[in-house]
This record gives C-alpha cells, sequence and structure tokens, in this order.
C-alpha cells in the first residue's frame, strides 16, 4: 500500500490516457502532411513519422494493461480537449500545418515527460515509451529544410511557432484544472525536481518554453 | 543465371514498388478517416488500420532491400499513378470515404497477389508480406456496422462500391501498359492459373471482380 500514498494509481491511468490521446493526435496532424506534402520522398517521411507516434501510443497504453478494447477507454476522458487549440490554431498551407505538429507533439511530449517525474514509481518506465525528445526526429529534419531553403517561410514560421506554442501552453492550467491527478503528478513532479519558488503551474510552463526555445533551434527557426 | 530468364529481377522492384506506393495510399486514406471518424473507438481503429498499411509497406520494400534511403525510388515510377482514380472518386461523406480506402486498398492488394504468381521465384515471400485477405479486417469491420445500422446509407454505399471498383478496375490496363514488367507478370501469372482462354488483362479483371464480390459480402453491401 506504501507506494500508493503519495499518488494514486489513476495518476499513471490518466497520464497514459494524456498521452496516447496526444500521439493520436499527432498522427492525424502528421499524416495529413503526408497526404499534401510537396514529394514523395516527404510524404513518405511524415507517414513513418505518424506511425511512430501509433508506435508510441501502443507502448503507452500497454503501460496500463487495459487490453484490447480499453483504448479508447484510456483516452477518452480527454477527448475533445484539443478542439479549441485546433480552432485557435488553423494553419495556412503545409508548412504551417507541419509545424503546428512538431510543436504540438514536443509541448505534449515534454508536458507528460515532466508530469512523470511526479509518478511514485518515478518516469523510467513512461519515459521509456515515450521515448527520450529526437534530434533526427524526421518531420523536424523536413521542415527544417523547407525553412532553410526559403526565408520568407522561415520568418512567417518564427510568427507561426508563436502562435501555435502560446495556444499549446494555454492549454496546461485548463488541462490541470480538468484533471486533478495531473495536479497531483505536476505538484510532486515540482517537488522532485526541488526548483523553490514558483507555483507548480507556473513551473511546468517554464520547463516547457526553455524545451520549445531548443525545439525551434534544432528547427533553424527564431523562438 | 537460370532464376532469372522468365521474368527479370525487375519484376519484383516494379511489383514491390505497386504495391508500396499503393500501401502509402491507403495509409492516407484511412488517415483521413479516423481523423474524422464519427467516434473515439473508430478513430482509434481506423489509425491502428492506417499503421498496418504502413507495416505492410515496411516488409514489402524489404524484399527489394534497397535500403532506407531507397523507397521513394521504389515508389517514384507510380507516383501520381492514383491522380486520375482520385479525381474520379471524391467521396461525399465519411462511409464514402472509408468505403473507398477499403475497396481501393482491397483491389490494390488482389492485384499484386495475382501479379505475384507470375515470379520466377513464385508469390510466398511477397504473399507473406502483403498478407492474405483478412476477414476481421478492422475498417471493414466500422464500415459494416456504419452501414447495418443504416439502410439508406447501406443502399447508397452499394451504388458508390460499384462507381469506385469500376474506377479501380479501369487503371488495370493501364498500370499494364505503362510498365512492361508488369504485363509480362500478368500473362505468367495467367499461364501458371491454366484457365485459358481469355487476354491476361480479361483473366485479371475477372479475378480481381469475384474477389470484389466477395469483399462487398464481407461489408454486408450488394456488390
Amino acid at each position: 500500500m506504501s507506494q500508493q500514498r503519495s499518488t494514486p494509481d489513476p495518476a499513471l491511468t490518466t497520464l497514459v490516457g494524456l498521452a496516447a490521446y496526444t500521439e493520436l493526435a499527432a498522427f492525424g496532424l502528421l499524416a495529413a502532411r503526408s497526404v499534401d506534402a510537396p514529394d514523395l520522398a516527404a510524404r513518405q517521411t511524415l507517414a513513418t513519422a505518424a506511425g511512430e507516434s501509433l508506435d508510441r501510443q501502443q507502448r503507452l497504453l500497454g503501460l496500463t494493461a487495459t487490453g484490447a478494447g480499453g483504448a479508447a477507454a484510456a483516452m477518452a476522458p480527454f477527448d475533445g480537449v484539443l478542439a479549441d487549440f485546433d480552432a485557435r490554431t488553423v494553419p495556412s498551407g503545409w508548412a504551417e500545418g507541419l509545424l503546428k505538429s512538431v510543436v504540438g507533439l514536443g509541448v505534449a511530449q515534454d508536458l507528460c515527460r515532466e508530469l512523470a517525474a511526479g509518478l511514485p514509481a518515478g518516469a523510467t518506465a513512461f519515459v521509456a515509451a515515450v521515448g527520450e525528445p529526437r534530434r533526427d526526429d524526421p518531420a523536424t529534419a523536413v521542415l527544417a529544410a523547407a525553412a532553410a531553403a526559403d526565408g520568407v517561410l522561415a520568418a512567417r514560421l518564427a510568427l507561426w511557432g508563436r502562435r501555435v506554442v502560446g495556444e499549446a501552453l494555454g492549454l496546461v492550467p485548463v488541462l490541470l484544472a480538468a484533471h486533478p491527478p495531473l495536479a497531483a503528478l505536476a505538484a510532486r513532479a515540482r517537488e522532485v525536481a526541488d526548483e523553490g519558488g514558483a507555483s507548480a503551474q507556473a513551473w511546468l510552463v517554464s520547463r516547457l518554453t526553455a524545451e520549445h526555445t531548443r525545439r525551434m533551434d534544432r528547427l533553424g527557426l527564431a523562438a
């Protein structure tokens, strides 16, 4: 019983549900950018990236052992949570759509990794399922190449990246308020990190913002 | 050298390119129907089905050992081959879009299996990569359930299925004319089948039509 004291079992279930739902959403965004990719190589690369989101999703869902029929049940509490985000970030064209998927999935994965640090058993199994941030992410490489070839596009994407990350970070307080197990994980993760001062929510957003800056650096875009 | 006599090596390369390209196209169609699925369970099921198309594609591409950069090269001869088909089969709504993906992918897989029978080394490795037709295909199950619940929809889908299969079968002579290795495979496959009379093309279309009738039966739709 003692290992259930600081965080209840539902914390892992809830976190897996959030992570699995956002990987499914990323699958949809990446697949759509595969369909309208400018050439066959990019189409293949983004299809593969979309498939990797599904693979991560399956590993994540395996953590809570909910069985074949349990995937939808695990994600159900988050169904529709991205509707406002999507409505506020309708991309103009393929590159903006791809940046939305890279930034949106990146923030979601970072959020889940940070929250996992608050799990009673630690983040190891969760992070093994979702993976570390990849320096050689294929979608990032495709987008970086497009931006490097077109300065006007790069400037537009830099602005767009700020818009998307702002909307994504705006979801953090919404998620924590609606899902108390996630708020408990955030509080515990901040304790573990021992970085003092700020509220758990402010601490989380500052961590996500810092990681977003590194992401935009990898894309060759101004954060 | 003797194993290369009846069909040149390019036959397998060409067939793998066609099969891999159509699996990529099916991935896009299924992923799009995942994104606009009516509920989370269907969204998950169709995402998984799209991922299975990518898995088959990777197994197929592995047969010709073209390496990581070779996928686009293998598929390049077929890039754009479905543009007319897509233009002539713009679906009205989600269920028609899903039936298009089920019928289009089904005909493409059937075509590739039939042609594989003409390979000098036989169809075994190819069919192992693409798999046998599945009776429990998840996209088929989702669509069959939707049709069973709505007689008006089922009648509309039956008509739509005839339109889609007609356009898909119309691609067969185009493909055989544009890709001599495929025409040679068709001629050899007909010899192997030893079913006499008809031209290789007519024989192929009759085989594909028969399999389509079984597919529509599995969907609970009039062929």
